[in-house]
């Protein structure tokens, strides 16, 4: 079976090791040096793939992402038509950006920002503690990263509220969803927390107006993507004080630009796309298991709706 | 029944108060400008008291510490002979001890440290992530705090090894006891997180000869007591690299310093003894009740043995 991978960042020699595995009779191709006979191809394995580029294959029955967004895939516009796109759902992706939000949650929470900036001045001093069950952190998106990190968070004892597209139910968080839930749901999250895809819906969203809906003094997570932050509202609103903080691991352009505000912005914390890394041993495992199912006539697991393009 | 109360730091009017409502008959002393008839004295709820000052009451029936240890007690070499000495047993006081470990090993485990340094830097550059499961940390002590700490990073993960005087049993976490246990407890502690109690036994557990054992380039995070850690030693360490990175709550002399090494030396995080802190209102309930079940001839909860100090 022949699967073609695409990708800059990613080592080629590392997957097929790894996928082959499992895949017994695997073919693996690598675009765009040795790709063969183009109608031999029946997976790509991709990130960020060059547009246009895969409806070139006219027997693709699959389209999997190497990460757990499929946006970088959805961009292009001439994809092959009927053919799935598959998001990479995999139990260690997802505990890996419960860990992210986990730490940075609690590092506001206990105030440790502030109690860096006293220990650099040297001052001793307590600040007031609020329970953690009065802190409430606010997820916007529940599918499967968003969904595990506010059970996380509900788990350590905090006040969770969730925001999605469609209605959810999770234990534990006060769920919200649609569009005119949006500002009740803002105004109760002291900390928001960003997983939502990437999507035109989603493009922008937080921008001065819902920024505005925060409490004074929130703070603002966003291990998603950076197109759904308009960066010079979020850097005005830090610089008002309405939002006293923010952790950005993704940016519109990445790396982030040497000099781009956001690197010495007080208040800011910049990582560097490392909120949840795909760790190519159990990823490998769950898109064998895809083709697997595939080859079966099973429906894969994980397949975006190119209608809402996630 | 009257109690008297006597603390340097903490509020007598917000405690009165609080007791006051699970303690209809209290008759709530201030030490030292209100005491009344030393014989009135039935109970004692104290932090730091001053040196003789507690044998002076002939009625009395417990001892109360204010937090989670006693230590501030036990130094007294003149404690009424049989008084019983209570520490704090509070499950705000656990969870917020929690809270902080939980936070300060995922910070090194996921290498936010390192990023921050780069974010100075204005580095962008992805850091090679260790499994959770491949990540140990070593919790001393397995009492009240350190049990429920290290349950705590089991359920998210970490490879935990627990030690402590006295043999114990916790799920998911490999334990050890005792002093011949120490030395592979340590080499196992890539995150080492001190809990344990200070007494004569402990006092400079944290010397060069023990912090050698920690794996290179290892961490500590200190939210037990200062005089623990050896403070020229772990200096040392950090110096040499030995020790990679120390997070201290707690010094021998509190407030810190200024112009103590601790405040400024790279890889040393300073908080000011805020690991965990008492929330009166749910202490005061533990301590009315442990104040009912002493009147009603039962034992109170959270005794401590003067043989070992805890």
């Amino acid at each position: 079976v022949a699967l073609l991978f695409s990708s800059k960042g990613d080592d080629p020699a590392l997957w097929e090791g790894l996928l082959r595995r499992h895949v017994a009779d695997l073919d693996f191709r690598v675009w765009p040096d040795n790709v063969g006979d183009a109608a031999d191809i029946e997976f790509a394995l991709v990130w960020r793939p060059k547009l246009g580029a895969l409806r070139e294959f006219p027997n693709l029955k699959a389209i999997f992402s190497l990460g757990a967004g499929v946006d970088h895939i959805f961009r292009d516009p001439d994809l092959p038509p009927g053919v799935p796109i598959v998001r990479l759902i995999d139990a260690a992706l997802t505990r890996g950006m419960s860990e992210y939000v986990l730490h940075w949650a609690l590092h506001f929470h206990r105030n440790f920002h502030r109690y860096a900036r006293q220990q650099r001045e040297g001052i001793w001093k307590q600040l007031p503690l609020t329970p953690i069950s009065e802190t409430s952190v606010g997820v916007m998106g529940l599918g499967e990263l968003g969904g595990d990190a506010a059970a996380a968070l509900a788990g350590l004892g905090f006040r969770v509220a969730g925001w999605s597209r469609g209605p959810k139910k999770l234990e534990g968080v006060e769920c919200f969803h649609g569009h005119h839930a949006l500002e009740p749901f803002l105004g109760l999250s002291q900390i928001l927390v960003c997983l939502l895809p990437l999507t035109p819906e989603t493009e922008g969203i937080l921008h001065a107006g819902t920024l505005a809906r925060l409490p004074r003094g929130g703070y603002l997570i966003n291990p998603a993507r950076g197109a759904l932050v308009a960066e010079e509202d979020l850097l005005a609103a830090l610089d008002s004080g309405h939002i006293a903080g923010a952790v950005l691991d993704v940016f519109r352009a990445e790396p982030l630009a040497p000099g781009h505000p956001f690197w010495s912005r007080p208040g800011v914390t910049v990582t560097p796309h490392v909120a949840s890394i795909t760790d190519p041993r159990s990823a490998a495992r769950e898109i064998a298991a895809n083709m697997e199912r595939i080859e079966k006539g099973e429906p894969p697991v994980g397949v975006a709706d190119p209608e809402t393009g996630y």
